[in-house]
């Protein structure tokens, strides 16, 4: 199975992006629709974080029918903590795009990003969301990325075809990033859709089981997102025969990779990055400690400048791995930078450090830690911390 | 009982600060020394990192007797992460200020702060030792508050004068910051030394009662030492006699106010840091609720960007106390910022928001979040995250 990052057709969606004048810049694209033909199967899940935007409200409940027909979501405006009145501008919205599309409103499901604590302007959204229904095109999954884009540098798509239920199945997704990213359950914005006819419950279990080792696997900055979504959706249109064990699990795969495809560009996009580094910790004593660990160092403020500067800074990232709260025996341990051999022994190579900073000056490098304490490991993607990420959010106006 | 940041003459104990050659710069100072005239009783506190320097487990092991005669502490290097030379390293250091200074080597403890992962040259050590036990005068403390600096742009000292046991007590302190700072029992170096004659018991009380709204009340970056060390000495050259509880629990508070006076220096001196904020959370459900939430906030790099770009931006803020794990009801929680009300009634007061964010503009502000679901509290002080921050941690060499 490979994954490619163009924007596929999938049988029984379309796709658009339109201007609806939410973004300040004139022409940018911030509203786009996922429409499909009937009412499609459905699944969804959402950021943990207790302030949660009124869309991931509208969705979380329409969803559990596992059933969608549509997703209308807006970048400029994240419609969070905004009361009763964000809550019925997120109904309101859905019900524009029911009527537009001669569907239920409650198969229309709602999508926000942007800054938080402001409405959209519910004239400029009617009038985007007509033109975003005309534009509706089976080839419109690019333009739909392109619409949900907040500070990322690019769209992000992802795709790919496998066989099951005897029939060629494409599984598609667009995300959004790039700051608010460090998820505990989904982070940011996230669609998939298939052409498999597959059961709501099979699509929330394939769901949860791509997440741990893809959007559960990132991080750019440690905040979470209040309005974070993935949402599924399949329209059965390959026309597949029920799956059997194996189906489902390719599936899964299908499900899982173009997750990870689409998790690894949101961390390659991170506000500022110039760097994408994957963090791997194993032999630690439990799952729990591994992630903790590989956790504290990924978002170390210390090890992410250290990665925008090339600095071999071993006693950072060892630092961070000390304080995770992970068992940690400083004699034991052995770490890798960009598969240069740094520390072991309790002791710091220091005539590796070279070779280990010349690594580091690649746009992307691995950081191992064995513990070797146990047999848990655990891995997450981030990013340096560079100037510019200051920039990017010290200007972000609210 | 007024704190004042001049270094104070502290009967029984003499200071210095000398070049011992650890730093790059010529003649900047880099090793100290605090000696008591005969044995004192001491308390301290140290790193909670798994992770610990050489120095940490010396110092450790020598103040469980409650008496310690001198400290020699030197910046430039960590000795973290060292191994067994870095062992023999802290103690064959000690070893040479005891003969100096004429005292059992185990009435010396060591401090480090610096790189990680290297050793220092003993006989700069020597040298430097044998200059610094020369220079010792009983109002060198601003030399020796000067010799702890890294990354620190100015000295840190503290003082108090209090009556207690019939006597008049002095208390003065010195600490050095500013990067790696997030205590979770107590944060970078610190040293206190008080005339009083008071036992080593209650000397570990009053550091442990002051270390909450103190030194473990702050955040610079959320990364936590591996040299953090609070050391208190007490000569009792002030003659006093035995307290009664009156009498300690004005030595408490003295132990308190100086300690918070410094740890307030030490986040307004953080790096690259341009404002001081405090974050106050109240109406919580538990403390540990109330200290999740501000910590978290007082740690968001989202936050800490929007402090520095002035941006008052409330979603920040409660996406971090959401994200905290702690119990949030958006419609309940009222959250000022620079005592101007921004958000209520699960909406954003948008008409307020120009006000605070002129609030933002001054060198110090509070950030308020009342959750309105209990009643526990809790303050965390924290800075801003600015280019300079970037700055100096992807520059700062390995």
């Amino acid at each position: 199975m490979s994954v490619v990052h163009e924007p596929a057709k999938v049988r029984g969606f379309r796709f658009s992006g339109v201007s609806a004048g939410f973004k300040t810049v004139a022409g940018a694209l911030d509203l786009g629709i996922i429409a499909a033909e009937r009412p499609a199967a459905a699944a969804a899940v959402f950021s943990a974080n207790r302030v949660k935007a009124a869309p991931v409200y509208v969705t979380a409940d329409r969803v559990k029918s596992g059933r969608l027909q549509a997703v209308v979501a807006n970048s400029g405006c994240a419609n969070s903590f905004t009361g009763a009145a964000g809550m019925k501008l997120a109904r309101d919205s859905c019900a524009e795009v029911a009527r537009l599309l001669e569907c239920a409103p409650n198969l229309v499901v709602p999508s926000s990003t942007g800054v938080i604590g402001h409405l959209y302007d519910f004239e400029k959204f009617r009038r985007g969301a007509a033109d975003a229904v005309r534009s509706l095109r089976d080839d419109g999954l690019a333009d739909f990325a392109q619409a949900i884009m907040t500070t990322d540098t690019r769209p992000k798509t992802a795709s790919t075809t496998f066989k099951a239920g005897g029939a060629t199945i494409t599984l598609a997704g667009a995300v959004k990033g790039v700051g608010m990213i460090s998820p505990k359950m989904a982070t940011m914005l996230g669609y998939l859709v298939t052409d498999a006819a597959i059961a709501p419950a099979a699509l929330k279990r394939s769901l949860k089981t791509a997440l741990p080792a893809s959007f559960n696997a990132i991080t750019v900055d440690g905040d979470m997102s209040t309005n974070d979504t993935v949402i599924l959706m399949a329209s059965g249109a390959a026309g597949n025969r029920a799956f059997g064990a194996r189906d489902a699990a390719a599936f899964d795969r299908a499900v899982e990779e173009v997750s990870a495809a689409l998790a690894r560009e949101l961390v390659r996009d991170g506000e500022g990055a110039t760097k994408l580094v994957t963090v791997e910790v194993r032999g630690a004593r439990s799952p729990a400690d591994a992630e903790r660990a590989a956790r504290q160092i990924a978002n170390s403020p210390l090890v992410k400048t250290a990665f925008f500067g090339c600095d071999p800074n071993v006693g950072r990232i060892l630092m961070a791995a000390g304080s995770s709260g992970a068992y940690v025996e400083s004699d034991k341990l052995i770490l890798w930078i960009g598969g240069v051999k740094v520390a072991a022994n309790g002791r710091l190579l220091t005539e590796a450090l070279p070779q280990a900073g010349a690594k580091m000056k690649d746009r992307e490098f691995d950081v191992q830690l064995d513990l070797r304490v146990g047999k848990s490991r655990a891995t997450i993607l981030t990013c340096d911390l560079s100037y510019d990420y200051v920039r990017i959010n010290a200007e972000y106006t609210t």
